[in-house]
């Protein structure tokens, strides 16, 4: 259960005037960055699948990765690497996750390592490879990445993240980017996120790659602690479908060219915010883009009698397919909500009183301690059941703690799309 | 999570010649009971929704109910009831779930019981009412039901009982039924029983009524005793989407008219496990009939280092939406099913080796001790998908622990019914 301090949500209003569906590429350089993809033959579309981030010297790094007990090699490795706390490049692929691959997988991955330290002059230790795609395959990785290294290190360039942000794209209906600017110590500072989802998203960083890169100056533990929490207020707040990915990373790498002076606690509260704001962009554009998603729906639980309850419940409501199916059919049907609490709180043996429980969708409430407010509510909330992003507000009336997350509807595109996932 | 001794399910081939599927009305009497059915309005198709099983005189009476904290106005009632361990009739509708309907809610329902007890000159307490259909509508349940309780009294007849399961089908694409005999003490004995289901299926009796008569003589706690096992080895194992509903309802009634002496324990054990095999039928039956499902999988782990870890890697396998589509898409996505296996240990810290893991798909192994057994046995593993029924087996290789229970899969068809269920 993540422990983050803030539980007030970005609001569906500041969500919408995020574009989150317009998939933007951002080719804004960041100092002391570059970018280049390659066609390796891993995609059997002939698409970019291998994308290579360099900075130009050794940078801190900070990483969050799966919670999953079979971790992907890239994630095996990259861990590893991390305690170096620093890094030259980042190397992510699509067309396959290497893992559940073994000692081959490892291999392999450790062969990809090498090769670029070799090609980038540099240790192996600063390499962080990622992979993404469907488990269980090795698909002659090494050799196919390996036989593109010359020639993305010789595309790179600093217009060129957005063809890395391209190449890590496995299901994903669009391009996931991201950017902010901010002034600190009298320097402008340039963020760029990008990330990659779609399918098998929840909490722990599910099947999501992304990377925030910046030119700011901090420390790799500076940069880690603040890693942790926008991932908390951002991709550990995800959910499509309820699955947690073999291969989730999180990379953030800060090159320093800005040179800013020792951040000030102030200083470092806005750039946190700041990366705060590109997870949560970038997960919601995941949740979004869920395989075959038409809403963005933040799940929103209040009036919890503990902190664990209202994680669960919101969980519970994000994750319930009636509850699920109810969003995609713009079907206002808050017997199924109230029913999936009941659920939960049986299994969990959570307090919970009908007569206090009250469910909003949108602002208005639907529920008002227990008692339906009638037609006309409900056909306000079927309105806003309509609308592409919107807010699901239960609250339960019996104690202070809340929780919210991004979800999405299941739709016959998600079946469509996850049975004829490898075919 | 059930407390059950016997580990083993029933096999692919033992299901297969239940016939399953077929859908079946049992007129076969069992000695002490009547049933009927009436059309009371509460189906806007005018289908009969009300049915009425009644005892020639107060029998013994067993009852398991749903685990959802906000349980429906009738389960309240039948709990109440249940402490007289007498019963004279069940009274069930379709139509209407009478849960989430507050104080009104509940005197609808004893106004039933009161009407019923009246007509069959009883106390109020002998009335075991349950009710299923959509959440928070009270869809005038009351007058429509007193209204049609004297033509369902003087239609009682020994042959109603199956017109009392088609009364309660809701989403059910066929009624459910199932029968046992055998010779008790010298005497023979009939079972019968029959359930709605479909939706809103997982462990605690999801939206799931089912009801088994027999002429036994027993008493009331043996009956007690008898239907908690039963249902620990049959419904509280069937999952379909993961929810429990509020109205969940199993009731057992022993008229006692086959006279049969004190029953020795062996003859109590021939009983439990007839009992059993009823349930599980009935089940299974409802699984098969998940909303839009073609297979019937039973899931199986073995090998788990907890009884905890090898139920939770069950309904892991068997609610992830990722494994369910693969079971759609009849394809044999083992790095899904380990990934989820993977994904469960990381939020509860248990153990996991991918070294030891082991996967069959039907008796074959397609991942031996984490080594995948190639081609061949990739398309032996697909063909097997393509059955009706099929077992999937995970031995994590870890323990002596094992659990297994009831799934299915998710199709459009799932998405389409209950986008659309209310509308």
């Amino acid at each position: 259960m993540p422990v983050f301090a803030d539980e007030v949500p970005p609001s569906p209003e500041k969500l919408r005037a995020w574009g989150l569906d317009k998939g933007e590429l951002i080719d804004t350089a960041v100092p002391g960055f570059q970018g280049a993809a390659a066609a390796a033959g891993l995609r059997p579309d002939g698409r970019v699948d291998v994308g290579l981030i360099a900075a130009e010297q050794p940078s801190p790094i900070a990483g969050v990765f799966t919670q999953n007990k079979l971790p992907a090699a890239p994630v095996q490795i990259s861990r590893r690497h991390l305690r170096g706390k620093s890094a030259l490049a980042i190397l992510a692929n699509s067309g396959g996750a290497n893992a559940c691959t073994g000692p081959a997988g490892l291999e392999a991955c450790l062969s990809t390592c090498e090769h670029l330290a070799q090609a980038l002059r540099c240790s192996q230790e600063l390499i962080f490879p990622c992979s993404t795609g469907v488990i269980g395959q090795l698909n002659q990785l090494a050799a196919r990445i390996n036989a593109v290294i010359p020639g993305l290190k010789s595309r790179l360039t600093p217009q060129g993240l957005p063809l890395a942000a391209q190449a890590i794209m496995t299901t994903d209906a669009f391009p996931k980017m991201a950017q902010a600017r901010l002034n600190l110590g009298g320097r402008e500072i340039t963020v760029v996120g990008m990330a990659k989802g779609a399918g098998m998203i929840r909490p722990d960083m599910a099947t999501m790659l992304a990377f925030v890169l910046s030119d700011v100056k901090i420390d790799a533990a500076g940069l880690q602690k603040m890693a942790l929490r926008a991932a908390q207020a951002s991709f550990n707040r995800a959910s499509v479908d309820g699955d947690t990915s073999t291969n989730d990373t999180l990379l953030f790498m800060a090159s320093g060219r800005a040179a800013n002076p020792l951040l000030t606690e102030e200083e470092q509260a806005r750039l946190e915010a700041a990366f705060t704001e590109i997870c949560q962009k970038l997960a919601a554009m995941i949740v979004l883009d869920g395989e075959g998603a038409q809403h963005l729906i933040v799940t929103r639980i209040k009036g919890a009698a503990s902190r664990e309850q209202a994680y669960q419940s919101c969980y519970a409501l994000a994750h319930s397919p009636l509850c699920k199916t109810a969003f995609y059919g713009r079907d206002p049907n808050w017997g199924r909500f109230t029913s999936t609490m009941g659920a939960l709180a049986g299994r969990h043996d959570y307090p919970l009183e009908p007569e206090l429980m009250s469910l909003y969708i949108g602002p208005d409430a639907l529920v008002s301690k227990g008692v339906w407010q009638g037609p006309e509510a409900e056909r306000r909330a079927a309105a806003i059941m309509g609308d592409k992003i919107y807010q699901l507000t239960v609250d339960l009336g019996l104690g202070p703690h809340e929780f919210w997350i991004f979800t999405n509807d299941l739709g016959p595109d998600y079946v469509r799309i996850n049975a004829d996932y490898r075919s």
